[in-house]
């Protein structure tokens, strides 16, 4: 028999915690219904998680509570964090993965912290130089991952070459049927164009490129991210981060300015009778909470983070992403992507 | 009587030139019936010109036509670019500036060439370090100008300082009744975030701010690039071309799932009848031809970049910006900004 998959929640992490949480769990569990192959373990404070499963009159088999009686608050800055947050539901959520009790961590708290706490207490592998911080992002054909979206302010070619095996790895857990192909987010596609780290971990990566890992592109234009030609598309955290940011930002400014112009007048109103399944279709298909749930790569374990703002519908989508993650073995791809990596050095 | 405002066209540039160029011009003429405070030169093969201006019908006693032989073709490399392009419809109309005969260049052809024999021609003023290129971005507001868009790979914070007074100054020229708000371009809000040259730049900027020039906002991030709080947003070069071409990709990703959605089945065409205006009125709205115009700065002298695949209602806005940087001043409102930020050091 396989091992079960477990994940450790942290249950009270992010707005309106636990209640967001344990709805987005029960969503989870009315999705899995005919699977047996998963554990999961809620930290936090026993009588508020019970309170939530009563009321959702959740009967699962499938799910323990670990109290824990602190909490990480939404203020706490990470330079403190390592003394103030021991013994949080976030802290143990993650510890679980050390003490051999979860096989993931996943928390909606304090983004800082959790960053910080997880590499104390997971430790970087030893064949990575930075952790990365990966989001989904969608495209034409589907999904891809980037990375780094922020962890690493600076980086260097060795970093966005790990990054490369990293994504590539994630992206093969989440879909296993599906070849990654890596690009480098660049202002130009010609190989004499951008930073000489650019230029160098272009180099690098045409060597390493094979079908059993990764297929490298080239690079790709901020335009192209959505284009689905790559699929996995490595970046510095600064750059990584200032592209989500302004994606985040021109599609709210984009549909802010639909919605206005769809209700400005009651001639406009009464259209959106007619097209609104075809306007519910497109909202559904652009829903940021599809997309919720960013990997913490490098460590002896992998860490997702909610949007501490998501509700239960994201929430379940990063819990269904941990799910994926440890079904897709993304330790083992990556250990395999870095081991393959060393043998060339 | 005051000066008239000379706009010297690089008439062969770009997609479908020269016929898209004036098409462009016609719209700006019909537009500008009761100006009569300006000149358009335009730069390329007469015949070909004089072609599409008689198409049109124009009669304008307002526009010249400078034949030239050569043009600068979309292959051509900055590299080769100073000595092969000399005497093209591109180079002549730059070069006018130097010889007294325009204000401001405007050409939508090669970009690289553009800015490579725009720095030769025109040279960089003495008090700037590096130029920059400025780009237009809607915003709740109205308009935002973002630079640099990718003159720079590589900035300092000197640098970053340079292009918020030039900035500034572009916003003031094209805006005069606004105030310029300046922010950089940053990971996040608090002073502690981002590179070691960000934090430099913003404790420069905080000293110069006051509002006969500019007032400094801090940082934003990039999800805020459209709020309009702040109008002028200040970053190194290959941030901000991501950036740019992010918001593209984006912009575009969304609009052509809109247009999936609403034409996927007979019930959401129909309902397109009703919603026809007010989705033209959003079209309108998020229409990149009225940002069509990237803006060189830091030289001797104003030059406009228009896309190449614009239409002729692009490039009109490009002889419009044009138009209107001259008319606000902007080569006095950097000397201006520059002159305060030197007493200052």
């Amino acid at each position: 028999m396989k091992k079960k998959i477990t994940i450790a929640i942290d249950a009270m992490g992010g707005e309106n915690a636990p209640k967001k949480n344990i709805e987005g769990l029960n969503i989870f569990l009315n999705k899995n219904k005919a699977n047996k192959d998963f554990f999961i373990h809620l930290y936090g404070n026993q009588k508020l998680i019970e309170k939530e499963i009563s009321s959702l009159g959740i009967t699962s088999n499938l799910i323990k509570i670990i109290h824990t009686d602190a909490v990480v608050s939404d203020e706490e800055s990470p330079m403190t964090a390592v003394k103030s947050s021991k013994n949080t539901s976030m802290w143990n959520s993650v510890k679980a993965q050390i003490d051999g009790n979860a096989d993931i961590s996943l928390s909606a708290g304090n983004t800082g912290v959790l960053l910080v706490i997880s590499r104390m207490i997971l430790k970087m592998m030893k064949e990575v130089s930075k952790p990365a911080l990966a989001g989904l992002w969608p495209s034409k054909k589907g999904m891809s991952v980037v990375l780094d979206l922020g962890a690493n302010i600076e980086c260097d070619d060795k970093n966005l070459v790990d990054f490369s095996e990293m994504g590539a790895a994630l992206y093969k857990s989440i879909f296993p049927d599906q070849q990654p192909y890596v690009s480098l987010l660049n202002i130009g596609s010609e190989e004499i164009k951008g930073t000489e780290m650019l230029k160098k971990a272009f180099i690098k990566l045409k060597d390493l490129s094979n079908e059993n890992n990764f297929l490298f592109n080239g690079y790709i234009e901020g335009n192209e991210l959505m284009e689905g030609k790559s699929n996995v598309i490595i970046t510095d955290g600064f750059t990584g981060n200032i592209a989500l940011k302004t994606a985040e930002g021109t599609a709210k400014f984009l549909v802010d300015n639909l919605k206005r112009s769809l209700t400005e007048n009651i001639f406009s109103k009464f259209s959106l009778l007619f097209s609104y399944f075809s306007l519910k279709r497109f909202k559904l298909k652009i829903d940021p909470r599809k997309y919720n749930g960013a990997i913490f790569l490098g460590l002896n374990g992998p860490v997702v983070k909610s949007h501490g703002s998501t509700d239960s519908i994201g929430f379940y989508h990063s819990i269904d992403l941990c799910y994926k993650i440890i079904k897709g073995d993304l330790m083992g791809e990556i250990k395999n992507n870095l081991n393959h990596l060393n043998a060339r050095n």
